[in-house]
């Protein structure tokens, strides 16, 4: 019975503090309802292209605002005390520059008539308190309403890069499907799209260094991303204060590469014995032992540190295998020639050139853990290690003095629980199960970091979509309202003001209210429950006594 | 390396019995290619009103098949020896009844050059046939062709329904998204939409003879089918040879019923101790101890006995739960004053009285298996038995002479592997893992039935979608194309003529074909992999030595 009383509060009515997500650091309001002019103006104190843009975007996403949150759905039309008729942004600065240190706070105030005020130390801090504006506003009757007014609100996030990973090598996304996610990663306050580019089985994005790669590996003329396709994301992401990171992911996952230069490639396509070169088909890694190797790895970081503006640079480095190298014989003839040599020194030694490459570009390099862990190679001290195999590989990082970001495939791979996609195999796959909501909502990036100074080189979390089994048909379903879920914890922390740790048992309907408000927005989020749950707060727990 | 060289022959060119989903039960082919004239005619000698959609259809399908199978994605465009002008269609009758007993069987011979001919004993027989015709073309250098002509190709089903339940209660599904699945299974020969229209957390369907039951318990007054919906349902399921069995889950699964007549509900949504009285929230029975119960049962009967025209009538009948009955008040007070009655006997007096309204109607009843196998209660010998709880219920059931409806939920229920549904539980749900299309495939309905008059009575096979965590959003994702590889499995049989079993290794690029011609076709069918291993026959074999 605890649960249930606990949420009656929800059924009556849908106050501000439960229609914002991820929650604001601080949100205090009071019980009056206050109706939204139609005529309602944003302004801004900065014409800031990206302000600029932001105004016109949100103008429209409030104008469509449609959303009744799934609870209310008996609730007539309230009666308001006031009219908001306009919303005033104040930004303390044009400048736009968009980074891992971006500030991104901001305070907004919303009185029961009148005009709101939203006011932040930059054009992104802006961003995030126009998306929470933009969350108070619900409908009812036809009309739209923010309840629980005046609302006072102050917010900033816990952790400063929060991100999405998509792969679009193993099946291919159109430019206008990477641009949506971008839209739906704005409406969770997620700042980094991680673009896991390429991948052994095709080569997308156009190289003019090396332009076979693409002529020859990219799946299809029409599933390419052109330079000017990259420069077009690039610049939606940062119109939404999004960074993207791309990863060019070396020495492990290069067939693709061999399928241009056989020459630079270890154990290209080994079949049917796969199993033993590589994690999944095809097989094939960077010839570790032929300097034309390291300085093709060195070429692409050099074009493409171009084309990708961001500061960090992802290099990749997970999931290498030594025997692909071991039998390669190249590698055996050098290092019969070379008798202090092993293949671990010569992995370190590629990985000092292609992290030195990556500095040489003025770049922080991000890498898979394997990288630190699995290596003889000491990254240089600022390189960002994501952390994937192991939950317990989060302090393992700091505790190295390392900045973590946590992507741990137990909680945050949204690909897992589909099982099996070998043709011949009717089993499991070794990620799975599903990873539930509730099962990424309840992972603690912080668990078992106590030192505070470790705990700050906590520095993001991010979910992953391997494709596998994704493309086009499927994109939004694996991700929406998945992300959401991590979204809430990377911006908001664990626990709330007391130190209480958030349950999901609390925080779903204003879950649910998120997704049925993405889905209004174009985003093909997939259901939580049946409707009738959504409906009916407190009706769809396990008992747990 | 004996499975990957086995698969060579797949690299060369796609013919045309690679084409063809579910696979004919005969198909010969020579070694020619036949050009499609843009001109193609179809025509039949019947003016049945079934032919006559199904003309139109087919010419506009045939008209936008654009399907290049990926593995022959570098193949150029080839020459042809000869060119299809025309299908003729010779159809034996032109009957359009349609049943569990309607021939499906076809003949269809494709020349090198002039004029195909497709026989047909019935109208749905000549629409199987149509479907095959249209997978035979394919599309190279932007123009359409079938290979391997002369193509002669004698087909028939194994078994007699082959079906998809679609749980339209727990989430709404639009009628479009209804009309779409028909359209979907048409593309795999499948036969019966069973629709699990009602279930405890809402009532879509227009009731005449209890309003208040679409009234109160629709989500939505655009959430509901009415009877011109149901019917339009229905006449667009038999344009494409595709029975509508509707069904009424009760006594179980009746907590809706209670929304507005809640003195025939017992446990009525019982919070928050739900698990000991149902399945799943919200819990409520009918009530057994009242005859007002039973005659408001016979009435629905009655009632959608008229609205829905099969010959079958699905009644439901799983999960039940005794604690609810054993505690409620008016079924104590019966029990009380009824010495010799218990709960049993007053369930098996139910099931006496809704299985006599149903054969009342003319109807054959079809139910799941827990009234033959978990109640004392003896169905008429002609019900339909859908097994599900146990792979062994099937020859359970027909070693008792029943009739057996395959739906196993270790292999075929798609919403498996979607975790725990319920808000505060960061865990699994009772039927994980996921069913992979592999898996689907692999199940045999036929297993531990030798006795021949025995695997007579095994009917069908049916995939469920129950639709606690899908809704429109993701409909087809979870639908197709696992469902087609049921359907091979149901039109095809286990094995080949041979008497050799089909492996999925063996299928697998078939089912590529068909995943890529449905999404050609306008169903968001998933990926099955990366598309280079769709486009590398025997690539993605995970090694067996």
């Amino acid at each position: 019975m605890r649960i249930v009383a606990a949420l009656v509060g929800l059924v009556a009515c849908t106050e501000a503090a439960a229609s914002v997500w991820p929650i604001p650091a601080l949100l205090t309001n009071g019980n009056s309802t206050t109706s939204i002019q139609n005529t309602l103006v944003l302004s801004s104190n900065t014409t800031a292209a990206v302000m600029k843009d932001a105004l016109s975007r949100y103008t429209a996403i409030i104008a469509k605002e449609a959303l009744t949150p799934p609870a209310d759905y008996k609730l007539a039309r309230p009666s308001a005390a006031g009219k908001l008729g306009s919303l005033a942004i104040k930004v303390g600065s044009s400048d736009e520059t968009l980074s891992l240190e971006t500030d991104e706070s901001y305070t907004l105030d919303v009185p029961v008539s009148g005009e709101a005020v939203l006011s932040a130390k930059t054009v992104y801090g802006a961003l995030r308190g126009l998306e929470t504006f933009s969350q108070l506003i619900v409908s009812y009757g036809g009309s739209r309403f923010i309840t629980g007014t005046p609302v006072h609100i102050e917010d900033q996030p816990v952790l400063a890069h929060r991100g999405v990973m998509l792969d679009t090598a193993r099946n291919y996304y159109p430019v206008a499907d990477i641009k949506r996610t971008l839209d739906a990663m704005s409406y969770n306050k997620l700042n980094v799209f991680h673009w896991h580019i390429v991948d052994a089985q095709s080569w997308p994005v156009e190289s003019r260094s090396y332009p076979g790669l693409q002529l020859n590996s990219s799946y299809a003329a029409d599933m390419r991303y052109s330079y000017s396709d990259v420069q077009g994301v690039i610049s939606y992401a940062q119109a939404r204060g999004i960074r993207v990171i791309p990863e060019f992911d070396m020495p492990g996952h290069m067939y693709v590469v061999g399928e241009t230069y056989p020459e630079l490639v270890s154990c290209l396509n080994k079949q049917p014995g796969w199993d033993q070169y590589a994690a999944e088909p095809p097989s094939g890694q960077l010839n570790i032992a032929k300097p034309a190797a390291a300085e093709f790895a060195m070429g692409l970081i050099g074009e493409y540190a171009k084309l990708f503006t961001d500061k960090v640079f992802h290099i990749g480095g997970d999931e290498v295998n030594r025997k692909c190298w071991e039998e390669d014989p190249d590698v055996k003839a050098y290092l019969a020639g070379n008798s202090s040599a092993t293949v671990e020194t010569l992995l370190a030694d590629f990985y000092a050139k292609v992290h030195g490459a990556v500095e040489g570009k003025e770049r922080v390099g991000m890498s898979w853990e394997e990288t630190l862990f699995h290596s003889e190679y000491t990254p240089p001290k600022d390189t960002i290690i994501q952390t994937w195999i192991d939950e317990q590989s989060i302090p393992k990082t700091v505790a190295k003095g390392y900045r973590s970001v946590a992507s741990p495939a137990a909680s945050y791979y949204l690909d897992c629980g589909h099982g099996s996609w070998l043709t011949n195999h009717d089993g499991g796959s070794w990620c799975d199960p599903f990873k539930t909501w509730m099962h990424i909502y309840n992972f603690d990036p912080w668990a078992n970091v106590t030192d505070s100074a470790q705990r700050k080189l906590i520095i993001g979390a991010e979910v992953a979509l391997w494709s596998e089994q994704s493309d086009t048909v499927t994109l939004d379903k694996y991700m929406w309202p998945r992300a959401a879920a991590m979204a809430e914890t990377a911006w908001s922390g664990k626990t709330d003001a007391s130190g209480h740790v958030r349950t999901t048992g609390e925080v779903a309907q204003r879950l649910h209210n998120q997704r049925f408000r993405m889905v209004g927005r174009g985003i093909g989020a997939e259901p939580l429950q049946p409707l009738w749950c959504a409906r009916n707060p407190g009706g769809c727990f396990l008992p747990t006594s």
